[in-house]
């Protein structure tokens, strides 16, 4: 559940004025994305999302992360594209916090992806990693494998009432995971995130990508191992193996996996799996029941985590052939 | 904050494809409304909202609300107007729930309306009355002075635990509007509930209303009081006599109140002071703390009753002249 801020009459008409947009028609607040308050916003000329930037993301990022739309988009990805104000700046002030007008982009976002949304998905990732290439400015993975440690400490102690023996279970991966993480993959501009909720489609066809701020420099391969994570598994939990294999064959035909990361593809699908863990488990014990953030369960990762923790190799994710 | 019912894609493909709108392009969630699920639905050939009818609307009441907006429509109002789907519905089932989708109406409401604005608004309440004449189905007001006694005595008890003093308050009031409430007065279709956040502007020109969900069969001054209440206030809950002088004028200006309605003005504003006042202290009461929807302050009516309560004739809500 987003977070609302409430926007004075007059700055909101002074903001959009301060573009080249045509006269303000409408203005809600949309039910998506936790992390800010963002609104659909309609003028004269076209329809935008307007973000206000709450607590949660650091303002220094934002460069980076509007940046990245902006090369993402001038490369061919289809996603939102931050709107220059007649100054030609893209970040801006509203409502005391930083605020950003984008392109609104047409599409639904799938709750129940099949297997053909899995193979649009792994061929939308090749091109988005492709399209990061040249893209100037850097970010380190905050909640990469060096992250993980830390965070797991913040909260290791606590860990055993969510359910018995969770701390066990991560101390133990988080040690596999650091003596045996791969730090020589091909790496570059990475989404991070990329779950349903920021996959638009039309019919059945993917239309675009959005919601970049976890977008960071890390290994390509580390986000195939998210969007396995992500769009793999049925609402039980299972592992669809015909998900998989759809999503990294679309993956591979666009951007062929090297033999070093089809190697390491079941240790890094566990680490996405652990970092999910990591960050709902945090999450599930730092905010209160019935508070305005919905709180999404960390064992559902635990439980995504044990089937990794099973595979030996790559093959049993659906990877087959060579490149 | 509002409900979010998630809907099923392939449902609401097929709720989409039942209507003569063109393909589907969006469909997020919006902000707006406690009561129900709204959704901002873009498809090839315009923008609509679509709404969920959640527990607290009556099923039996929605052929009321929906013939009526069709009747205001049909006689010169800015409303959302019901679309028919192919088989001539307006009325229809999504995701297990009453669904009905409506035009999307441009404009956006003032946080801080001016009394320039309470001109526009008065004028359009008229106007409202005017509109709903003629139309068959009549529903009676459940949150008329007939309801306030039993909403009270559902919370009466615990009344004090929001104020010192307030079931004592309350209950005088009651007793006093029992006794003096005016039953002859000219009565139509009213909106019951026509808040700054149910009004849309374009720039400072009024563009609809929206959210009929209240809308009854009651005394048309008694929906003039209830405009005073919500929209002639500041921030501070002090009266502001200009916005409600301008107000009444341009109310008067398309629809002249009678002597008998001037001399009940006052009245009828305590009465709907009391009725927010009730409702919100009901509310209060039975809302726990960090609950999705917002609790509203019963206080701030308890301040406005308290101001009606020292006016002894209609001069002092601004009502100059005569009709």
């Amino acid at each position: 559940m987003a977070v609302y801020t409430e926007i004075a009459d007059d700055d909101l008409a002074a903001f959009v004025a301060s573009y080249n947009i045509g006269g303000l028609l409408s203005c809600k607040g949309i039910a998506e994305g936790v992390e800010n308050s963002n609104y659909l916003l309609r003028t004269e000329t076209n329809t935008y999302i307007l973000t206000l930037y709450e607590k949660r993301v650091d303002p220094g990022d934002l460069p980076f992360f509007l940046g990245l739309m902006e090369h993402l988009a001038q490369h061919g990805l289809n996603c939102p594209l931050p709107v220059h104000d007649r100054a030609g700046n893209t970040l801006k002030t509203l409502a005391g916090r930083p605020a950003v007008l984008v392109t609104f982009l047409d599409g639904v976002w799938l709750r129940s992806p099949q297997i053909k949304h899995c193979a649009e998905l792994g061929g939308a990732l090749a091109k988005l990693h492709h399209a990061g290439k040249g893209f100037s400015i850097a970010r380190a993975n905050a909640l990469g494998i060096e992250g993980w440690r830390p965070l797991f400490d913040r909260f290791a102690s606590e860990a055993n009432t969510i359910a018995p023996g969770l701390r066990d279970t991560i101390a133990r991966e988080l040690d596999y995971l650091e003596a045996h993480w791969p730090r020589d993959l091909p790496s570059g501009v990475i989404h991070a995130d990329l779950f349903p909720n920021n996959v638009f489609f039309l019919g059945d066809k993917l239309s675009g990508l959005i919601d970049f701020y976890f977008a960071c420099n890390d290994a390509y391969a580390y986000d195939v191992a998210v969007c396995i994570n992500a769009w793999c598994f049925e609402a039980d939990h299972t592992f669809n193996l015909a998900k998989s294999r759809a999503l990294l064959a679309a993956y591979n035909a666009r951007r062929p996996l090297s033999q070093l990361e089809r190697a390491q593809l079941v240790t890094l699908a566990r680490g996405a799996a652990l970092r999910f863990l990591l960050t709902r488990a945090y999450d599930w014990i730092n905010t209160p029941p019935g508070a305005l953030v919905t709180r999404h369960d960390p064992l559902e990762y635990r439980t995504k985590l044990q089937v990794f923790q099973r595979f030996s190799n790559a093959n049993a994710l659906g990877l087959d052939g060579h490149p």
